[in-house]
């Protein structure tokens, strides 16, 4: 491989002024530049990538921390593909790459390792959820001043950069649709709460009944964990409500298919003996039987923004000072599974 | 931050020495290396990354290359999703990070340019194409000794390390479903002939053809782009050889939804008026109406056996010497859509 000191040697400069034109830094006159440039193409020179981010500490990567969980097809779930596609759109504009970095929810939490890594120059996060261990590390990464966004998570009493959506707005359509459709007794099959989407979602849920009037029974409050799996589970305990419930809102699309696919194996099915809606309108529910009606997240878009905001702070384009708390808005899909016709 | 001369003071060593203990270099008496370590712990201690990558030439990373199209949401698309997982799954068992660039189709692709940035130890190369460009890539890259693996994807005469799926004997399986279920005359809806499988599946659809004494005429063979706005538009070809074809064959399951869409417009439904079968086996296959026929490809296993191979010549686990030529098998998932009952 070609050294810096050949490249010096041919260009009749020093190593370190090789290295300053490489680098970009100090005041240098254009001769100079020019013959270090034209020797460094005579003689094909590269500089090491490590060793000048080692000093302009720019990696040119993103960090992107994703959760970890053994065998799931984590990156075929609609919501994580929706937001690393935006995520990558963005980055291949700033002409950036993604770092990945796969999270165990077992593993100890540390966020801070990513800036003391210095493998990336800010990063996204997905997946963070409200535990006081990934609070307090979350707020040491905001007190070294590093760049990151949280996507799709907010935490209440801190203030962190976060691209959310309006989750209570979206569930209090989902919900004001099924009153609308005649169905009164709405059971909620929500995920943790240790998102602020499911504590959101449960809000828009409660006020959607509240402003009809009507009363929610504790029993009607199930919880999954964003699974299919789960949402097929929890169709043992909607079988034993079926005759005082009309109706079910889902935190997500893939609980609301393993539900349906649950009850059908039962003979009640969505659509015509009870209504359904999900969330998060992903393909799943355009093809589901019946295609599902569902609260439409735009996932892509928060992605795109986090990035973008992050990287605009990295690069400069932006003020630094200002704290971007965006809230995307949803909307509501109506399709065939949230009929009642019984 | 705490330096590296504040932990060789406390410790009673040179800078040199802390240096060697954090990068595991060289010969060193275990009771230095406790007294550097214990320094290193009380006054909580980071080496920075960049620096240590430097010196020990290791970054942690394994790179991935995907192909960027813009607004297209790569990440969503079930063939990369699953890849992606598979390599995910793997990496994670590493301890390693994935750092994925993204290629525009239209760039120029120089494949080396990841060796010379130190960014990754090794990389999974998916969507590259065969043109003389990337073939000149590919063997520079190969040529340095650089460890690559691509998936789905093998060039003829160039002996490189790769994870491929069995495409022709998948297409074989497809079309002699096909002609028993009394099919005659089967069109092929390919994918571009850049992409070894799209030549791999044309070998099987030929072979099986020929097996059966059928005659194949020119104007039976389509091509689209594997997205499902193309197999859309061959619909429009489709309809004017309605009168002659009883089958399609399609490269991938996208095409198979977007042809069938395009031809229900017309009043001709697959799985009635005609038979279909496409490839993947994604999930939309299961979901579309009716249900696709479909060639199942094991996507997961052939990312998780990719990064397995270059992960183990970086770690030196494995012997450096073999070519990873993995060939995973392919099978028939049979649905509704190949019906024929006209």
């Amino acid at each position: 491989m070609v050294t810096r000191r050949e490249v010096a040697v041919l260009a009749g400069v020093s190593e370190a002024t090789v290295s300053r034109v490489f680098n970009g830094l100090g005041p240098m006159k254009p001769e100079t530049r020019d013959r270090v440039l034209q020797a460094a193409k005579e003689l094909d020179y590269h500089p090491n990538a490590i060793a000048q981010s080692f000093a302009r500490r720019r990696s040119g990567n993103l960090g992107v921390v994703l959760p970890y969980m053994p065998k799931v097809h984590l990156f075929s779930a609609y919501y994580f593909s929706e937001i690393l596609s935006g995520i990558g759109e963005e980055v291949k504009e700033h002409g950036y790459d993604m770092l990945l970095t796969l999270l165990s929810p077992d593993e100890h939490i540390d966020y801070t390792h990513m800036h003391r890594s210095q493998k990336v120059d800010a990063c996204v996060i997905l997946g963070s959820q409200d535990t006081p261990e990934q609070r307090e590390s979350l707020l040491q990464l905001h007190e070294q001043g590093f760049p990151f966004c949280l996507v799709n998570q907010h935490f209440e009493g801190m203030a962190l950069h976060e691209v959310d959506a309006d989750h209570v707005h979206g569930s209090l359509l989902a919900v004001r649709h099924l009153l609308e459709e005649g169905c009164r007794h709405v059971a909620f099959l929500n995920g943790s709460p240790l998102y602020s989407n499911s504590k959101d979602r449960h809000e828009g849920y409660r006020k959607a009944m509240q402003e009809a009037g009507l009363e929610i029974s504790p029993s009607w409050l199930l919880e999954g964990n964003y699974s299919r799996k789960s949402g097929y589970e929890a169709a043992d305990k909607l079988w034993e409500l079926r005759h005082e419930v009309d109706a079910v809102f889902a935190a997500n699309d893939r609980m609301a298919i393993g539900l349906i696919q649950g009850l059908r194996e039962r003979g009640w099915i969505a659509g015509r003996d009870f209504a359904v809606v999900g969330c998060d309108d992903s393909d799943a529910a355009k093809l589901s039987d019946p295609p599902l009606t569902s609260i439409s997240v735009p996932f892509y878009e928060m992605g795109r923004a986090a990035a973008r905001s992050v990287l605009a702070r990295v690069t400069g384009s932006e003020q630094e000072d200002g704290l971007v708390q965006l809230k995307l808005p949803t909307g509501l899909m109506v399709r065939q599974s949230s009929r009642r016709n019984s």
